[in-house]
């Protein structure tokens, strides 16, 4: 169609089209890069770290779990409720993913 | 709190933190890094590059331009109507700052 169209063939697939929401989306992805530096992370630390209200990280967490990125579970410690959250290993997939595609990216424009 | 918050004192914000949803999302992250590449695009480009259909380009357009991040100009060029996109200098340095966070971001966890 025009010619800037034509400059975007096949294999020349841009590196956002790689992207996946379900782990782009800014709190999901630091709640993965979180889980991948600490093995296990706390709701509480979680919210904390990422500046997130309860809400807002209970509905990130669901929409990870939901994708089966993340597994969740509710143990007492004493008299203490506490949720932890781990990575599965469709979660640490899927963020090696997301780095390679932001790592093609960041290596595609520094070349320009 | 718990030893996990402890550990994320000031001065280690958590990269993902200094990442802006307008910027970060998706569409509007390859919006802006086709922009950094080819100075300007016109509509039909963009939506053929990143995978979108008119009206979630047109969509991610406005947040952009409602930001003042990119400029939007409709000219006729003979009889046909065309939409030209170009980063402004506040876009610019939007992208900038994002590339950075993830850099950072990916420098953080390849030292893991």
């Amino acid at each position: 169609m025009t010619t800037e169209t034509e400059t975007a063939g096949a294999g020349d697939e841009h590196p956002v089209l790689r992207l996946d929401d379900t782990v782009h989306q800014r709190a999901r992805l630091g709640i993965l890069a979180i889980l991948s530096e600490t093995a296990r992370a706390d709701f509480g630390y979680l919210r904390d770290t990422l500046g997130l209200t309860d809400g807002n990280l209970s509905r990130h967490l669901s929409v990870l779990e939901d994708g089966g990125l993340v597994k969740i579970s509710k143990v007492f410690e004493g008299r203490r409720p506490r949720t932890w959250v781990v990575s599965t290993r469709k979660g640490t997939a899927a963020l090696a993913s997301e780095l390679a595609a932001l790592r093609d990216l960041l290596n595609r424009l520094d070349g320009t």
